[in-house]
């Protein structure tokens, strides 16, 4: 802040780490939040669900919520205004040291009209986790999830009218307070706000390639924060992302150690189906979360979930025809993926996560080999990418979000 | 950004990565810098050098310069105009990211009245490394050093008037457009300001106690970017340097790997002078910049280069009284500090930054065991580090820095 400026970071004693006086601390109060509301016929109408073309990540709804903290003081009322710039001091601390955490969610209209969220608490719960990570305040998860509650109760009327469409979600946390020296911020903002995503196919895809990192290219390290949904797990990845398009790959596959350990994809996790090398058994294997050097995935988690439950022998929802697999978290790496291609017993690969949803993969170029995954003749004749297992998965997963079946994972949004 | 608003990233089309035409890409140009200056009676008096009381790193200088860059365009340009907030889209590649890289240099009013920088060329070359790791636009070193040139002969007549003082430069860039896929940024900004930072100290110090970092805890890793000045190696460090400042250390050692080798110390380079087991040479040891774990830091490296030429045995520079020291870049750990300690080796130990500048140690906290370095008694028969080596090779330092002698590190700022 320059001297002839004057904002409530001038006021703050320096060195205020850890001084929170308990008794005026404030957490999170959803019940406090206020609005000044667009007025309706300023806000555009629905850039058309039915054109896609028209959509891309950077369409917003026509609000956000805005939340500030201050070091000894708490959270403050949050505020639902219309959607626009942010003004950061230029010594604000995320814009120098990555004080910035977010989650990712998508919202749902279901073919019933109502409003769904899926898993939300595992967001709320893990943008603590995050904050926790980057010195950034921790939010009640309770109230968070309120937050967003009454953020899509107003917003999804208008923006997400259309039975079986989604928006994408946004909250993050940034340390907005002036700190050029290297400490806790000394305030934070909270904000959140809705993208109109393109939305999800339901057609079977033709797949996507991967591009597997380089040796000498390392996304996380155990004891690092691949593990906390973190800016600054994401910037420093760009480059092997960009050499991945470059490729015609659309994600690049983060290997990790000398033996080249297969963690998670761009930024989804990373799962194989093979046949085990000493049997006929079937496997679902993904990385396991021991060492912090993956994303806890909450779709990661809910394909784990769904196929112990439903992909069993003895479930009644194992579809006919498929034979049952069994799920395995572990440390695996590029060579197995090699060999059992070799030796046909890799059945299909797939990522997932919110953006992607579940996305199955048709090749993956490593060290100048081209894996490629097995493939089926589409409707049109066009070469696919196996994808009964993920496909099967999507589709249990797609009917939670929807509504078409009742689910202790949905969260349905009051829009009365 | 909002459908009802409008902005130039609207116009990008999605994808633009690499899509460059090199016939419009504009270089950054220091010769098109326009300035808006705040009128002279509305900028506040220095706020008194000679009182450092008033003084934190929140206070700046009364102007910025900014410099926008858009992708398949190049750089805008600069201009030098009223310190202020800088406005981000809620979507800023920046605020979930980290796409963000900073530069902290000094500027010296020396005694003899001139304004100098120190080496700055390596700066201007680091941002570009810097911003190449995370997808931000490169910048030409030599225009980069005109611009801060140019700011600086209209800032410092008024905000660095006194002979033996000095002003922090903060240079940084960041993602400022939107892009909420993970992908290079489409639009970036350059900015810079001068905090008025708190005086070094000429006084013998009564130095710094470091905590060294949990096994369990990892700053920076091989093949990751450590090396680089990026955000993503800030915010994740700072739990870390909390727990330093509730164990009353300044900052954090951070060790890597199972033999817990010695990389750098809070956001400073980390030196120890010890005699060889083997030997009577006295060494002058800090970690290698092999794998890219620490930063290649611009007082480290001076360090470094003016014990190479003036600490050797037939240097005319080596004081009376010295013993001569062998420079070593090396892979070290902890346990030949605690060897050496034991074994009446250890000499003294310092860190080098150009915020902290030289500043000798006094003890390591390390699992539980209090390495504490040789000490001597002040003038005043306070216990002291010793701090021969390092005080020596600060005053060599700071006679560059302040003009006491001519050298070809320091860059003249003609402010006519």
């Amino acid at each position: 802040m320059s001297p002839s400026a004057s904002s409530p970071a001038a006021a703050q004693p320096v060195g205020t780490n850890g001084q929170e006086p308990t008794k005026t601390y404030r957490e999170m109060d959803a019940s406090t939040m206020t609005t000044s509301l667009v007025p309706e016929a300023e806000q555009l109408p629905v850039p058309g669900l039915q054109d896609p073309g028209r959509l891309t990540q950077k369409l917003t709804t026509a609000h956000m919520v805005q939340a500030p903290w201050v070091a000894g003081e708490g959270w403050g009322p949050p505020h639902m205004g219309p959607y626009g710039k942010i003004a950061l001091e230029p010594t604000a601390s995320v814009l120098h040291y990555a004080t910035e955490s977010f989650e990712g969610m998508k919202v749902y209209r279901g073919y019933d009209g109502k409003v769904r969220l899926f898993r939300p608490w595992l967001n709320c719960e893990r943008m603590n986790k995050s904050n926790a990570r980057v010195c950034l305040p921790a939010i009640d998860s309770d109230q968070l999830l309120a937050v967003i509650s009454k953020f899509l109760a107003i917003e999804c009327r208008r923006w997400l009218p259309e039975p079986g469409s989604h928006l994408y979600l946004r909250p993050a946390t940034i340390g907005s307070g002036s700190a050029l020296g290297i400490q806790r911020p000394p305030e934070a903002l909270f904000f959140l706000f809705a993208a109109l995503f393109p939305q999800s196919s339901h057609e079977p895809s033709p797949g996507m390639r991967l591009l597997a990192s380089d040796s000498d290219v390392i996304r996380a390290w155990p004891g690092g924060f691949g593990g906390s949904k973190v800016g600054a797990n994401y910037g420093p990845a760009m480059v092997a992302q960009a050499k991945a398009r470059e490729n015609s790959c659309g994600q690049t596959l983060w290997l990790f150690g000398e033996d080249r350990q297969v963690t998670e994809a761009g930024a989804s996790n990373f799962f194989v189906v093979w046949k085990r090398k000493d049997s006929d058994v079937l496997e679902l294997v993904t990385a396991s979360l021991d060492t912090e050097v993956i994303l806890d995935g909450i779709t990661r988690r809910s394909v784990l979930d769904l196929a112990r439950q439903r992909l069993t022998k003895d479930s009644a929802d194992l579809p006919e025809g498929f034979q049952p697999v069994q799920v395995v978290e572990r440390t695996f790496n590029m060579d197995e993926i090699v060999e059992a291609q070799k030796e046909g017993r890799l059945i299909e690969a797939f990522v997932s996560g919110t953006a992607m949803f579940v996305m199955p993969i048709s090749e993956i170029l490593y060290d100048g080999i081209n894996v490629t995954l097995p493939r089926t003749v589409g409707e049109d004749g066009t070469k696919l990418p196996v994808a009964k297992y993920s496909y099967t998965i999507k589709t249990w997963l797609s009917d939670i979000m929807f509504g078409k079946v009742e689910h202790e994972w949905a969260y349905v949004i009051d829009e009365n």
